[in-house]
């Protein structure tokens, strides 16, 4: 397992981490910049912060400071209530596809939605068996789209807690079994995103990221859970405050030959996002090298 | 699948579900007589109500009113962090097996702990396996003792959002996986509470249903999950007031020859322990019979 304690180059920071002071945004070329001032390499940025920066200035302010992006945040939402709802989400994940493209991201990270309406309070209908199948087939097509333009796709399966709402994949054998259908040559152009926070209880991880292999293990995320967690979105933990083994998790996927970033996502609202950007930066840089 | 529309005689109530009115404990011989008074033919209660009301006197009162119990709240909590705690955990459940033969319990149903100390926010380690092992062992050992009293155990595989500090069995397949190892005989003695709450998100629920067979569905367990959930642990909906299809998964079950009660058990601080007793178990009735 490669040695994180002596330095961060293989730290990135997922920029919601940072993207919240007080209630108030943090611009995305704040972030970038504070990103660079902290000797960190990458990040991976979401879709509305790059919108509202502009995707052209982005992808300048990214190569000027000489980024990566581990990942693009986020293509997915995929089961639609109706004909207009599955033309919106092709044509908008097609778009993520572009924007990934323009970024030079490593992946997009799919979050593949459930069932539709959820979100919002009022779920169009409660079949979750219908949302996993209109996810697979939007996958496949957009897997298409994303192939011809040479990015990979990277499916997050989420924390059971959010099935109803954010995503009906909802462990990594099943993220796996919709590779094996897509792309059973493994041609590299789909995978997975393995966050810890929404896998780490999962008693099949171990053999389930041996089952991905090198050529799935398209991003691996880091943050922690706390006990007791008071938000079933918003209290993420710091690398180290919480109950995850990070550490052997990360084992497992670079015995696979996973050489890529860790990449930093936390949601807080009661803790993190109370703090300043440069704050949060040299916390996640120590616990980089500490508790990864 | 059984009929509930026009009749209640196989619904059960967990007597969570009305243990709080306003803040204050409802005494289980109050919650007993209004279950009486409705028409309800079965519940399960919690061991520190029948530890307040007094065993004798529940086990007086369960019998003149000619209830059964569906099951007996609970039994676990296996892992340890010490011999002490090892010790303590195996005589407790050695009671709750005492106390559920007094009170004639379908079966004794088992939260099985996961890292000790993380309950009350400081866990002592983060090895999930390790509580995972001791689990294993604990119920192997209580199954010598629940066999010779001929109290069946019934393990609940917990949502995993409770992983970390309430039960590490956290999905039907491992249930079954401890069943398969402690009782490859498939004496009885040892299954599996399926509630829909912490299972419904499982896209191996069908198959691992139909694993489980009759001799391993010891108890069904219903409430709903609402969208949005406020809280982890105390945001449970009333049955139909969220996404779970519960009709389905309850064929599933009855499609293996399950022919026990439906459980409600419902944890509501915001909504249902907010009103009263003949409220809650009126709308249990009606939703018996209309969402079940």
């Amino acid at each position: 397992m490669r040695d994180f304690s002596t330095d961060h180059r293989w730290l990135s920071i997922n920029t919601a981490t940072v993207r919240r002071q007080h209630g108030t945004e943090v611009p995305l070329p704040e972030i970038i910049e504070a990103c660079a001032r902290h000797g960190i390499r990458a990040i991976s940025p979401w879709r509305d912060q790059v919108a509202a920066a502009g995707l052209d200035n982005v992808a300048r302010l990214v190569k000027a400071h000489g980024l990566e992006l581990s990942g693009y945040c986020r293509g997915g939402m995929f089961p639609y209530a109706d004909e207009a709802g599955m033309k919106a989400a092709r044509d908008d994940n097609r778009r993520a596809v572009d924007e990934a493209c323009a970024l030079k991201a490593a992946c997009l990270v799919l979050v593949v939605g459930s069932l539709p309406g959820a979100l919002a309070g009022k779920a169009a209908h409660k079949d979750i068996q219908l949302a996993r199948n209109q996810v697979t087939d939007a996958i496949g097509e957009l897997l298409d789209y994303a192939g011809s333009m040479g990015m990979p796709l990277a499916i997050e399966p989420l924390h059971p807690m959010y099935a109803a709402d954010r995503a009906c994949i909802n462990t990594l054998e099943q993220a796996l079994d919709v590779c094996d259908e897509l792309d059973p040559m493994r041609s590299g152009a789909l995978g997975v995103a393995v966050d810890v926070y929404h896998v780490w209880w999962d008693p099949k991880l171990k053999a389930q990221i041996a089952r991905a292999g090198k050529d799935r293990l398209l991003a691996f995320h880091v943050c922690d859970w706390l006990t007791p967690t008071a938000d079933l979105l918003n209290d993420r933990g710091m690398m180290g405050d919480g109950v995850i083994e990070i550490p052997k998790i990360r084992r497992w996927a670079e015995a696979q030959g996973f050489t890529g970033y860790s990449e930093v996502e936390i949601f807080s609202t009661g803790n993190w996002w109370q703090r300043g950007t440069d704050e949060i930066l040299s916390t996640c840089i120590e616990r980089h090298r500490s508790a990864v």
